[in-house]
């Protein structure tokens, strides 16, 4: 593991790895605060990104290490997809390079190296507790493909989050044009193996060990929310399971960085209370 | 003048807008964040940006607009040149487009659109105070060489900013190879023209009406310090003048956004001590 940049920030460090993955079968970087040294070791948050991102745009657009850096929080930023020449690619912002979604891929040619949620769930937590100290405790957030990526990784993994927290996340890829998309190439046309990675499928039939606090935040200016995103499902899904989830309409809001900017101090304070409990 | 995005962000709006300019000769770009609406008008922070910058580094990477909103201060951030394909420029990243020093250019082929002091004294005042309300209190802040155009705007205008203050400014250009080669190209051979953009040498040969509180903040691990920045230069002259500037060393922190980003609401508190006076 490889340290390729490192700069003080709110008097943490802000750093960026780069590693060979054996999961992804290519090298990969992510993003690193640690905040100010304290007596205990910092608790974890897990930020996934969106679609055409890398571990670089909430690094630099959110301005997350203010309050990270108060509460005593480290954030973990992870690229979104593997990358490089050799790696499958499509030609569209949606599929591909940047849109690895948070699944294990099953079809060709995907397969043998779109497998993000082995990766998060596995190999770079290995890797990252190998060579830091943190608390233990752990949660989880993300933006619009990210935010699938959260809710799923959350609700996959009982008792490994404290709690999860999305911006505008993609709930219900099986019913959406994004999700539709993405899922049909990783996944294939039998659309049972889809619900899986379906944040309200997952919802609706996750043991009661799953229960764990959800804040979520739509802006309603957000141009992607009627046709990709309908926060409403998830809603809906939680309501019928009695499950603790907020779901927020942020009025005039958009998709944009400067919407998570404005929210991002509320999701770390949300889970401080989780966190330091 | 044409607005080409807005984003709700903390509750106010962060533009851009793009204008024909006069004094440069080509379209500019500028972006603008209004606060939210309070019973009185905000006062106006600019923000000038270093080498390689336009509108949006600060904007997208300072998280300046939270404590704007906080305070209610306006903020704007222009272009650092002349932009487009008709104009001049140079391949190297310190002169030519992305690179204008804030000054009037004398010398061939720069002086017919270079004239990035005019367009920040007169042309884009008036333009914006046309368009927008602000209370007419207004300060002035930037990076590097945005740092030195803070300094050279608010010292050659006596009585049109309540503050200024920089990150990691150059403060010297007459002595250190960044200004030397931008003067050499934009004023020419005779060094005599330089000082007039020099912010010691204004600093030296102020009137006293030209007084104004000063704020700088400067990395100590910024690798331009010792070659190009030299912030002693400028706290020398100051004391000589028994000046109000606050020089801040800062332990640690480099030449980065993720440094601004740090400092950015102690520079913001400071001005609006001033501009709410």
């Amino acid at each position: 593991m490889e340290k390729i940049e490192e700069h003080r920030c709110f008097g943490g460090l802000m750093q960026r790895w780069r590693h060979p993955s054996t999961t992804l079968g290519c090298p990969m970087t992510f993003s690193l605060f640690l905040p100010p040294a304290r007596e205990s070791a910092p608790p974890l948050l897990w930020w996934l990104s969106g679609l055409t991102c890398n571990d670089e745009n909430f690094t630099t657009k959110a301005g997350a290490q203010r309050m990270a850096a108060e509460l005593g929080i480290a954030l973990i930023m992870p690229d979104t997809s593997p990358r490089g020449e050799s790696i499958p690619n499509d030609a569209s912002y949606d599929l591909g390079q940047g849109a690895g979604f948070y699944l294990n891929a099953s079809e060709p040619p995907w397969a043998s190296h779109y497998r993000m949620y082995d990766y998060l769930r596995d190999e770079l937590p290995a890797l990252v507790n190998s060579h830091f100290t943190f608390s233990g405790k752990q949660a989880i957030a993300g933006h619009s493909m990210g935010g699938h990526g959260a809710l799923i990784m959350a609700l996959k993994n009982p008792g490994r989050f404290c709690s999860v927290s999305a911006f505008a996340p993609i709930v219900n890829p099986c019913q959406v044009p994004w999700g539709q998309k993405a899922f049909s190439a990783y996944l294939g046309a039998d659309e049972t193996t889809w619900r899986e990675w379906d944040s309200c499928e997952l919802l609706a039939n996750a043991p009661d060990e799953a229960r764990l606090p959800m804040l979520v935040d739509q802006g309603d200016a957000d141009t992607f929310l009627a046709e990709q995103l309908q926060p409403a499902q998830l809603a809906e899904a939680a309501r019928s399971r009695d499950w603790p989830l907020e779901l927020r309409i942020q009025h005039g809001y958009d998709h944009s960085y400067y919407f998570i900017a404005s929210f991002i101090e509320e999701h770390l304070r949300f889970h401080a209370g989780y966190l330091f409990k």
